[in-house]
């Protein structure tokens, strides 16, 4: 009997419990609040990261472990790896927690990334507006999720407010100031490689964003097979650079017929969400076995799946339940405005099946403008 | 926040607080053991059925009830359906729970069964014999599950020791004889009702057993739309007959084209567990959505899927999940002969594709006698 610890208690690592149930696994989750909805559904241990002691509780009772959380302090996820296994490895968490290392990475790796600078201090903020020009975004290295820590530049003369919004950072964590890119559209890879090196991916799958958050997902995306396979041999190169174990998203936008990877989420991700019902074995399931090196499942989409989030608090479940492809996940948190809740996945056989069902579901629950970009692409 | 209890703690339970927890429900546990394998994901209260102030502390955590095991004394199900909304009804459970009251229903309802006589005394069980001739099977009327209970009858000359090993239980909850069905396969139709009477079945599913316990299942079974129209027509008339809510099995025997009921399950069954991959609608999640009053989930097919059932130990998972459409269930118990402890599903998208993947499993495993009946059906 194998018990999974996963650092971090929020909605991936209960999927992930849930997914790992039927391969008789065990799970142990720590996070900082009691409240934290995988404990539903898991024993929860609740303390600070950084808590010596609760850290120490939680490696007692666990043989492996992983996370739902990418900012964990580097510090507590490399005591952990010395107390157990644990996949990704420290090393991945750290590149991706801090958005310049990432941009370097991607850089060596020859991924094409939008313009950036680092920025310090006002006047090197002014310099850097100068070089990227106008409209750019100023965004935290550090700790920014669902578009927080980010200010968008429309002109120069917003320096000044920029430096206001987010200045008291530079110097805790640092800043870094990247081109607005006009992108057509966003796109993701949901890769996963075990153990011995077996790298799959998903299919391509296309996202929309709203207020920098996650809104509605398609998959497969509509790409060429030359897009998909600059996508995935970028995420391939970025997986064997960090010796990747477990599935991680690979962010891209495509504007002009290229790509622009704007970042690595190094976990399961919320745009791979369609997978639970729309692929063969989920981002949930293959994360674990190759947490555990176990075969990886195949990765093909069952038909195409659109993936709603329900920011803030849940709408009715009737109109989804009622689709024959509709899908309902609430992930059991107390409403909160801005605050990932659950989400519904859509599938059909065909695009016009997938469009009418959304069409549905839009103006049952008076949400038509999130559907509308996702059923415009598949009528396209 | 719903919370739903569930009577019986078993894989079923298990896998339905599973299925239950993305429709953002909660659930309660109640089993006669501290181990039943539901507990791992559910709160579990441990407890006889008859004793009231478990039965009392369990009602008290719950909003709705539910089973897993149709054997719960019918006096509890009537004393918590007294205190919260109990599906299926115990009226339901009470006649499934006695293979007398059992095969008279459904006799009044037209649907053909093999025939049979109530047998109370050693002198009654001979004439029984003389009436039905033989092969025949002597079973208890109560409380028979994975073919215990049960007696094979070769010849006259079998009755004393049929009677010898099952007399005893004549007193407490009586027997039968049943004639001995030459059946050319067995079926199951796996089926539910919503509260509002709406009625649907997944394809149908051939079984094997062995000894007396599911080894295999198929689904869609390869039948006639004739013949699965008739099955679909006994399932539903019972349904109506019984006011049934929530997921049921009718198990049949089929014999030179026509039909024989065995019995009825009142509950999600292992000849169901093929949905939760092989499904658009798991049998746990429409038994959830039925007993909640939501609308029902589609139940067609995705491509086909066989059930591999695991009883005693879990075989190594690795051949499994090597499989493309391999899907691993291991129900977090511990091992003994006999035991259901979990399954293996293999879903494909065509007959040869899944008898590929059946024979390579089985060879793997040393199970060919397990894979063999299903391959061969999959290629007649
Ligand atoms: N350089 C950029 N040009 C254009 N749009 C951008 C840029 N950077 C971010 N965005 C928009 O904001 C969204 C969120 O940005 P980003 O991925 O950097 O944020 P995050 O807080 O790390 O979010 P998450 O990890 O939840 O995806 C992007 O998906 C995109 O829609
Ligand atoms: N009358 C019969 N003729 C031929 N085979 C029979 C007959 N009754 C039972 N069997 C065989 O034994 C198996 C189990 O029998 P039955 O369904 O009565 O048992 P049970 O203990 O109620 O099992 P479960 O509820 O787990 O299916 C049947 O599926 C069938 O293979």
């Amino acid at each position: 009997m194998t018990t999974i610890g996963i650092l971090g208690g929020g909605q991936l690592a209960r999927m992930m419990a849930l997914a790992g149930a039927p391969l008789g696994l065990r799970f142990s989750v720590m996070d900082t609040s009691a409240e934290a909805c995988a404990g539903q559904f898991a024993p929860l241990v609740v303390g600070d990261y950084r808590d010596r002691a609760t850290l120490e509780e939680f490696a007692s009772g666990i043989d492996i472990a992983t996370f739902d959380f990418e900012n964990v302090p580097a510090g507590s996820a490399e005591w952990l790896s010395r107390r157990v296994p644990l996949f990704p490895d420290p090393r991945a968490l750290g590149t991706s927690q801090d958005r310049l290392a990432e941009k370097t990475l991607l850089g060596e790796l020859g991924i094409p990334v939008p313009g950036y600078v680092a920025v310090d201090t006002p006047a090197g903020l002014e310099a850097a507006i100068a070089r990227l020009g106008t409209p750019c975004i100023l965004k935290t290295r550090r700790l920014g999720y669902d578009g927080k820590g980010q200010f968008r530049i429309r002109a120069a003369a917003d320096a000044a407010a920029a430096w206001e919004a987010l200045g008291a950072q530079a110097a805790a964590g640092g800043l870094i100031l990247e081109a607005f890119v006009p992108f057509e559209r966003e796109l993701s890879v949901v890769a996963v490689r075990g153990r011995d090196g077996e790298f799959r991916t998903w299919p391509l799958t296309e996202n929309w964003h709203v207020d920098g958050v996650l809104s509605a997902s398609l998959a497969p995306a509509r790409v060429s097979p030359g897009l998909e396979a600059r996508a995935v041999g970028h995420a391939r190169a970025l997986a064997e650079a960090l010796e990747y174990v477990g599935v991680f998203a690979l962010e891209l936008f495509c504007l002009d017929g290229g790509l622009l990877a704007n970042e690595l989420a190094p976990r399961v991700h919320n745009s791979g969400h369609w997978t639970i019902e729309g692929a063969e074995t989920s981002q949930f399931g293959n994360h674990l076995r190759a947490v555990l090196g176990l075969p990886l499942g195949a990765t093909r989409a069952l038909g195409r799946a659109c993936m709603l989030n329900w920011i803030g608090e849940m709408p009715d479940p009737v109109a989804v339940l009622a689709e024959p492809g509709g899908h309902w996940h609430d992930y059991g948190k107390t409403p909160r405005a801005g605050r990932k809740v659950g989400h519904a996945t859509l599938r059909a056989d065909d695009d016009e099946a997938l469009a009418a069902a959304l069409e549905r579901v839009g103006a049952a629950l008076g949400r038509e403008a999130q559907v509308a970009p996702v059923v415009a692409r598949l009528r396209e």
